[in-house]
């Protein structure tokens, strides 16, 4: 056998997210590992991903790693696997990676998008991509609350319970609202950070737009922050806007990967 | 009865086109008019688009009139009508018209765009919204054969069967491909005309793509809208890359858009 690691895009509108579940329960891990058992007729075969995304949350690039027969080829792999999983899953490269590469112990950086659509009318083709916020939003007060929450801290009050981690201690990288270039209705809030809580990334950007339209202030992001505390923190953002855009694996690690 | 003009974008993915049919079939204008006869209590009003979108197509901002009571405000039927239909459905703008204002007769110009993701790989978010075309596509050489479609011609070799037309003449202004902003993947066929023929233009883009796939040239273009045949020309592109662009009415009419 020999390890490789898969770069994958999803929308994940009709899934109950990553993670495999009874085998009624519409997975993206189980439609891409089902793929790879078929394909090497090998019940045994397992992917592990990055992280595992929520139901309803997409993907520009996942990265999971797994196990497969020798004899496994790039192309016919790459073309096998899409001809298999459903239009909504792609996956985009295989490469083989060194033993020890892991999609989530070897990840030294990730970066989430959550994209928004602000006017007081709805746009359909938005509909199941964006969250649609009608009050106008302030952009710079976004992006100077946000401020807040970059650097090392304990996101406890932004962790979503039932998961279970050594620490809440993560660094945030970057935390940036902007808008795309000639639209001033579609905003995005792009973040990144050496790792995530559960739902971080939703229960920030749904307190950041409930301090938003409550004449909220930074000081109060703060205090939430140092609260320690999710009952302090305000309603998850919903999943539909939120995308996985990009996990980094260190340069040392990227050398290693070879075509299969 | 006062006439209105509605601006609306839809995902066409799950509807049968636009033109209502019977009632078990799910339609674009079958669920806008249902909700405006819901709201007003009136099963006798009807509502006419600019044109009918095939099933799959998508629009950004399609245009269709309607005849509503008197009594109508702006505010709460924009906001019923969009409580009323399906969020793949948006009406972003009512405005009172002049009686003589006619979504399809007052048009005096359309633009279509054509989305192809060229990539040896699919991507998932793009699966329901843009052609996945694996082959390098060579822009300029696409570039050069459409300007033989730009200008006043006989597009009969472009029209699918089954429509009424009085002529098949139309006249093209624009037709260009281009490269989306910073990505080497993303490219878009921009089409504006002061009318369009029925598939004219997936006809357009399918004989296009055939063409740059199997050696064509120019002057083969050429002679394929010369010989004035359907069957000259080759395979429409499948629908769920196109999008109604723009409908442009002119300047006078569109002085006369009043609140309602």
């Amino acid at each position: 056998m020999k390890k490789i690691k898969m770069e994958l895009s999803y929308d994940g509108g009709r899934y109950f997210g990553w993670q495999r579940q009874k085998d009624n329960v519409l997975t993206i891990q189980g439609q891409v590992e089902s793929a790879l058992r078929k394909l090497f007729k090998d019940d045994s075969i397992a992917i592990c991903a990055s992280g595992r995304t929520d139901a309803g949350v997409h993907a520009y690039a996942q990265v999971a790693h797994a196990w497969v027969p020798d004899k496994a080829e790039k192309m016919p792999l790459l073309r096998g696997l899409n001809s298999l999983i459903p239009d909504d899953i792609s996956v985009h490269s295989v490469d083989l990676v060194s033993d020890d590469f892991h999609a989530i112990g070897s990840s030294v950086q990730k970066t989430y998008l959550y994209k928004v659509y602000n006017s007081p009318t709805p746009f359909a083709l938005n509909s199941k991509y964006k969250l649609w916020v009608r009050q106008p939003l302030d952009i710079k007060k976004l992006n100077d609350w946000s401020q807040v929450l970059v650097g090392t801290h304990d996101f406890k009050s932004f962790m979503t319970t039932g998961s279970e981690v050594k620490s809440t201690v993560r660094e945030i990288l970057l935390a940036e609202w902007s808008y795309l270039p000639e639209t001033p209705t579609d905003i995005q809030f792009l973040i990144s950070g050496t790792g995530f809580l559960k739902q971080m990334v939703r229960n920030i950007v749904g307190t950041l737009l409930h301090l938003h339209y409550n004449g909220g202030s930074a000081s109060e992001l703060k205090d939430i922050l140092q609260a320690l505390d999710r009952r302090r923190a305000f309603k998850s953002a919903p999943a539909h806007g939120l995308y996985l855009k990009e996990v980094v694996y260190p340069d040392e690690l990227a050398k290693s990967f070879k075509a299969l």
